[in-house]
């Protein structure tokens, strides 16, 4: 088994992925928040790339009890009923509701993934469930970061990393490309205080100025949820 | 000052570099090439990104003197005067000679680079050179890897965190971006034996496989070399 890592959408455009199982990762905050929502009860997700089609799409007909959610840099979208905080989809708001999301970076990671043969969300928090589901699928594997505007960020790497470590445990003959054997140094360097790292990385200092430490204290956590939506026909949900 | 790293020539084009010194690496094997090559006498490289656009400007006239070098997947090219490998680069080749190089993948981010207000070439040879060279701009850095055709590789990362690593040895208030603190840690991990890691990287591999493991051996030495290559008028030189 191959498991590689892109470390951004473009990367993950750049790799022949049809035959793959990929995994996209946002940990702060896109994925992380979808696994919180689905767990609250969201029905699905569905990621769009602009804030425009996001409102195109709520507003047709059949569509007027979905939910707006999504940020840019941050920070809440006029007219959207929820952010991209986890802390915003609890039971009340979410449950059986389904989501119409677009966030800076994770959305666009989901769209340059969805030509994969499968594609899964992960996070810290469903680490082990989403390598279960990974090598259940008996295909090579790409990690796909969101990264931060088309660049690499550490935080998705690392959890890349996380990730990349599970699946060696579970399979000694796993080959590592470059980017996966990258991945999973930087983990084993800061997997002792991932808040620390997670607070103190470039995305991290900057949700930290705008007041959402919390939001990277549940972000932080691993293994709280053991369930692996899964991305298909355009939409995150936990059915097939 | 700010440290930062490009992982690749499309994240070099996407960050602001006009007040910035950049050093562009390509360990395996561009940059190194030119570094061995201006030591053994060479007047200067002229990079460029097609062989096409190499094989007219040789054609010029006024250029009947210049040789042609470079590769394609560290393949010799048809009617080229010299490959990628530093060892092609001896004196007896190339002192005095203008070179008009063309390689898949340093030749892009030097390209990508060259809006920069310094523009530096770096390889492990000559680490602690470049180091000097950049901490005398008094300028914010970037350290710019080639990639392997616009993805992550590791060598380049690997030299990058080298080259962090000595500027923090020189400055204690250095920051570093996300990237630049991912390939310190990498650098760390692997300083005890660069041929090894080199060896074994994916391009490492490839190399090993068309039978220039020496040249990884060449590549890996650390500061055999005193000299800072600029890159300024479209051509790698030490004359500013």
């Amino acid at each position: 088994m191959l498991v590689d890592v892109a470390l951004t959408p473009l990367e993950i455009e750049k790799k022949e992925i049809a035959d793959k199982a990929v995994v996209v990762i946002d940990v702060l905050r896109a994925t992380t928040t979808m696994i919180v929502g689905l767990e609250n009860g969201c029905k699905a997700f569905i990621p769009v790339a602009t804030v425009e089609e996001a409102k195109k799409l709520v507003a047709e007909p059949e569509n007027s009890d979905f939910l707006l959610g999504g940020e840019r840099r941050a920070l809440p979208l006029e007219g959207f009923h929820l952010g991209n905080s986890p802390r915003d989809y609890i039971p009340e708001k979410v449950r059986d509701k389904v989501v119409v999301m677009t966030t800076t970076n994770g959305t666009n990671a989901l769209i340059a993934a969805q030509k994969a043969a499968k594609v899964f969300i992960g996070a810290f928090l469903n680490i082990s469930a989403v390598g279960e589901a990974l090598k259940e699928t008996k295909r090579d594997i790409l990690i796909a970061c969101a990264g931060e505007k088309g660049l690499f960020c550490l935080e998705d790497t690392l959890c890349a990393g996380a990730l990349v470590k599970k699946l060696m445990e579970a399979d000694k003959e796993v080959s590592l490309s470059d980017a996966a054997l990258m991945a999973k140094i930087l983990y084993t360097h800061f997997e002792d205080d991932l808040y620390e790292i997670l607070s103190s990385c470039e995305w991290g200092r900057y949700l930290i100025g705008l007041g959402l430490e919390e939001d990277i204290h549940i972000c932080a956590q691993v293994d709280v949820a053991q369930v692996t939506p899964i991305f298909g026909g355009g939409k995150v949900s936990f059915v097939p």
